[in-house]
C-alpha cells in the first residue's frame, strides 16, 4: 500500500494522519500544545512545541505504516499565525495566532479611516486583529525592540519548514491570509507591507500550495524515519484544506462547520471579494478560491445557554426539549453574538439578545431560540456568500454540532438545501493529502476527492423551512437594528467588569 | 366619632372603607366579583354583581361603625368603563372594562390616520382600546343592533348611582377618561361623539367631582342601614383619587406604583397634553390635573421571570440573589415589554427583550435586568411626565413592590430622587374621602390629605444612582432601535400560536 501523510498544524494540536490513495485513513498521531492567554487578548504559542509535535506526530505514523510505501508529505496550517525571527534564525517571539486580539485598536482604526476597505479590496482579508497585517502593527508599537531586531517575519508552518529544510517560504494560501499579499498581483502589497512596517526581503519567498521542498536535513529525516529525499509538498492553510476534505469544492457546494465557533466557506473560480469586506478570500490552488466567513458564536453559545438555563441537564436532554417547540420558537429570536462576532458583523463589541419575549415563552423556546439564532447567523453569513457565489444547492456540514439529528435539520431548513454530512477524518489533514497527492501526480486533479469522501447522513429540508423563510427577515431586521447600539453596552461593560459574575452558578 | 365613608369600585372588588376626619381607616369591607375574559381581548362584569358589592360593602361598613356619626359617603371608580342602558333603563350589555380589548383595530386606524392625535390633544385620553370612544366605536360595528337599542351609555359608577338616585349623572373626572370630553371646554367633544356614534343626550349629565346627589331612594338607604338624606358626594376616577390618597399632590411629588402592572403619575394646576399621545391628563378637582402614563409591565413580568428561571424559588430568595448582582446587571439591558405596553409606547405589539448578553451572565444577572428593566421603562414615562410637569424631588411609591427594600432603592436610584412608601389604606378610597370632606366644608383644602398620609419608609438615592444615570440612554437606545420591529415579531406570533407553549414547565 502507498500512503501520502497529511500534517495539519491546528490551535491546539497538531494531527498526523496517512491516507491512502483513496483517502482512506491508515494511521494517526494527535500532538497538543497549551495557548498562553496570560494577559488579555494574548493568546500565543511555543514554536518549539509546535515543531515538537510535529516531529512526533510524524514519527509516530511513519512507525504505524512501516512496511507500506510512503508517497510523500503535505501541510496544512492554521491561518494569521506570527513569529518574528532574529539575523541568527532564532525567535524573537512566541507564535502569535490568530486568536491573539491585542492589535484590536489599529485594526479598528484601520476600519475607521477608510484604509481598512482599500486593504481588503486587494488581499480579501477582512480588516481584524486576527491578521498578521494588524498584529505587526501592533507589534511595531508595544514591543519596538523586537522589530528592530527582526530579520524574518514568518508563519508557523514557515517556522516548521525552515526547522527541516533550512528555507523561508510561505504558500500563496497563507500568505493570502497574512493580508499583506495582494490576491491580484500574488505578490506583497506594498501599502500593506509599509503599514506593517516590513520589507519584502524579511518575509518568506512565496511559492504556489504545490510546491515542493527539497533536501529535507538529514537529522530530522533521521528523526521521523524517513528519506530525506521523501517528497514534501507545502499544501496551504488549514481554512481552504478543510473545504478540499469535506469535498465542498465545487460550484454550489457549500462548507458550514459550527463546532465551539463556525464558518460557512465555498469555492469560487476566481479571486473575488465581498463589497463590504465582510467575507474572507483565500487561496487554494489555480483556479480555486475559498470564500466565506468565519463566525464566533456556535457551539460555545449552546455550551453557555446550558450552564444559563438547564446546568442540570445534558446535551441530549436539551436537544430533546428544543424538539419539543416548534419551529421559529413562537417568535423569539436569539442574536448569538454572546462573544463579539466577526462574520458577519466584525464588531468584537457585539452582544447577545433575546427578542420578542412573551410570558408565554419559557427556557425551552429560549433554548430552540438559541440553536435557531446560531444557524441564521450562518445563513446571514450564507445569503452574502450567495450574492458572489449564488445559491448553495447542496450543504456539507461538519463540526460537533453534525452529530444532532435536530440540528442538521435546521440547517437544512434553514438554508433551504439539502445537508450532508461527509464521511471523513480530518477533513484539513485529508486535504492537505490530497493537494499533496494532486501535486506528486497520483491524482489527476482535486475533484478526485469527491469520490474519497463518503456520507453518513443527509437530510432533506422540511415543510418548515417556510417558517424559516418567512422568519429570516425578521431576525435579519432586528440584527440591523441593534447593530448601532452594541459600542455603548460594551463600553458600559468594560468600565464596570462585573466581579460576581455567574452569582447563580455558585448559589 | 365622625366618619366619612369612600366606596372604591375597582376592577376586581369594591373597596368600602370608614375614615375618621384625620384619615385613620375605622372600617373597611371588600367584595369580589368575577371578570368574564371567555374570548380572546374580552373583559367584561355583570354590573348588577357590582351593584350588589356596593350596597354589601356599605351595609357591611356602616354596621361596622354604628353609634358613630356618618359625615358621607363618596365614590370612587374604575376609568373607561362602558354600559349600555335601554330606554326602560335595563342594562343592554355587561360592563366593558378598560381591560377590554376588542377595538384595538379602531383604535390602530385612528392612530394611522392622524385623526387619533387631534382626539387626543383635546381629551387628554390616549388613543387606545381601553377607551370608550374606541369601545363604542367597535360596538357600533359589532353589535349595531344593541347600539340601535342604546337610550344611555354610561360607566359603572354612574350605574351604581342610578340605581341608588334614578339620575345618571357622571363626574368630570371619569367623563374626561372615556375619551368623550374635551378636557378645554369641560363639555363633550362633537367630533369624538360623531366617531362612537352617540349624542349628548345619551351621555349622563355631567357634574364637578364635589358635586352631592340627593333624595337617596328609600329602599336602598333602608338596605344600607342609613338615612336617605346622608350626603352623597359623587367623587372621582380611581387613577386620581389614588394620587390624592398618597398625598402626591403637591408640585414635584410623583406617585408611582407598581403591582401587577404599574403607574406614574403627578399633579399639574391646568390641562396640558403630551404633545405625542404618550400620557393621560385627568381631571381631578378645580385646579388640580393629574398626568401620567400606565404600564403593562410591572410584577406580572417578575412573576414571568420566576416561572421562567427559578420555578423552584420564592420571591424573596429572587430578590436576595437579584441584590448579589452589581447595578447595571453587568451591561445586560431588559425590555419588559412582554404583554404589549401602553406608556410610553402606547404598542400592542411590543415584546420584550434582553439586549447585552455574553458568556458572563446567568439567569441572577437576567434577574436584576428583569428588576432594572421594568424600573427603567417607569422611568421612561417619568422622563415624559417631567418634560411637562418638571422633574421630580419625591417619590410616593406604591403596590406590591413597594414591600420589597431592592425595589425601592432601585427605585430611588433610578429616579434619582428620594422615596417614601405613604402609610395609607386603601389609596383610592382614602383619596375618595378626602374629596368627600373638603366637597362637605369639613377639611378647607385637598392639601389636607398631607398630615393624614404617614409614612413607613424613606429611602435616599445611593451610589449605584451614577451607574444607571450611565446606564439609562443606552437602555432608552435600544428601546428606541426595537420600536420598529414589533409589527413584524406580533404578526409572526399571531400567525404561529404555539400550543406547546411552555413546555419546560410540564416537562
Amino acid at each position: 500500500m502507498t500512503v501520502m501523510i497529511g500534517v495539519d498544524i491546528g490551535t491546539t494540536s497538531t494531527k498526523v494522519v496517512a491516507f491512502d490513495l483513496h483517502g482512506h485513513a491508515q494511521a494517526s498521531a494527535n500532538n497538543s500544545y497549551p495557548l498562553c492567554q496570560s494577559e488579555p487578548d494574548m493568546a500565543e504559542e511555543s514554536p518549539e512545541e509546535i515543531f515538537t509535535a510535529v516531529i512526533t506526530g510524524l514519527k509516530q505514523v511513519v512507525a504505524q505504516v512501516a512496511g507500506h510505501s510512503i508517497a510523500g508529505i503535505s501541510f496544512s496550517a492554521a491561518m494569521h499565525s506570527v513569529i518574528v525571527m532574529d539575523a541568527d534564525d532564532q525567535p524573537l517571539t512566541q507564535v502569535l495566532t490568530w486568536a491573539d486580539n491585542r492589535g484590536a485598536a489599529f485594526a479598528q482604526q484601520l476600519r475607521a479611516d477608510g484604509r481598512g476597505a482599500a486593504l481588503f479590496a486587494r488581499t480579501g482579508v477582512p480588516v481584524h486583529p486576527m491578521s498578521p497585517l494588524v498584529k505587526l502593527m501592533w507589534l511595531q508599537q508595544a514591543q519596538p525592540a523586537v522589530m528592530a531586531q527582526a530579520a524574518h517575519v514568518i508563519g508557523i508552518k514557515d517556522y516548521v519548514l525552515f526547522r527541516m529544510f533550512g528555507r523561508y517560504v510561505q504558500d500563496y494560501s497563507l500568505a493570502n491570509a497574512t493580508g499583506l499579499m495582494n490576491i491580484f498581483t500574488m505578490d506583497w502589497d506594498p501599502t500593506a507591507l509599509a503599514l506593517a512596517g516590513v520589507t519584502a526581503a524579511q518575509l518568506p519567498q512565496l511559492v504556489d500550495t504545490d510546491h515542493q521542498l527539497k533536501q529535507m536535513r538529514p537529522e530530522i529525516a533521521q528523526l521521523i524515519g524517513i528519506a530525506a529525499d521523501t517528497p514534501v509538498v507545502i499544501g496551504a492553510s488549514d481554512g481552504v484544506l478543510s473545504n478540499l476534505g469535506v469535498a465542498a469544492i465545487t460550484p454550489g457546494t457549500v462548507a458550514v462547520t459550527i463546532g465551539t465557533s463556525g464558518a460557512v466557506r465555498t469555492v469560487v473560480d476566481h479571486p473575488v471579494c465581498d463589497p463590504n469586506g465582510r467575507l474572507f478570500t483565500y487561496y487554494l490552488a489555480p483556479g480555486r478560491w475559498v470564500i466565506g466567513g468565519p463566525v464566533n458564536n456556535g457551539g460555545v453559545v449552546w455550551r453557555w445557554a446550558r450552564d444559563a438555563f438547564f446546568a442540570d441537564r445534558d446535551y441530549d436532554q436539551l436537544t430533546a426539549l428544543a424538539a419539543k417547540v416548534p419551529a421559529g420558537a413562537d417568535g423569539l429570536l436569539f442574536l448569538p453574538y454572546l462573544g463579539g462576532e466577526r462574520a458577519p458583523l466584525w464588531d468584537a463589541d457585539a452582544r447577545g439578545s433575546f427578542i420578542g419575549l412573551t410570558r408565554q415563552h419559557d427556557r425551552a423556546t429560549m433554548l430552540k431560540a438559541v440553536l435557531e439564532g446560531i444557524t441564521f447567523n450562518l445563513f446571514a453569513v450564507m445569503q452574502l456568500v450567495a450574492a458572489l457565489a449564488g445559491q448553495p444547492k447542496a450543504i456539507q456540514a461538519t463540526g460537533g454540532f453534525a452529530r444532532s439529528g435536530l440540528w442538521r435539520q435546521l440547517l437544512a431548513d434553514v438554508f433551504a438545501a439539502p445537508v450532508t454530512i461527509p464521511d471523513s477524518f480530518e477533513s484539513s489533514a485529508l486535504g492537505a493529502a490530497v493537494l499533496g497527492m494532486q501535486a506528486l501526480g497520483l491524482c489527476p486533479s482535486l475533484d478526485a476527492v469527491v469520490d474519497m469522501v463518503g456520507q453518513t447522513h443527509t437530510q432533506q429540508p422540511s415543510d418548515d423551512a417556510a417558517v424559516y423563510a418567512e422568519l429570516m427577515p425578521v431576525w435579519t431586521d432586528c440584527a440591523d437594528r441593534l447593530a448601532g447600539a452594541y459600542a455603548a453596552i460594551a463600553g458600559f461593560q468594560r468600565r464596570h467588569p462585573n466581579a460576581n459574575a455567574a452569582v447563580a452558578a455558585q448559589d
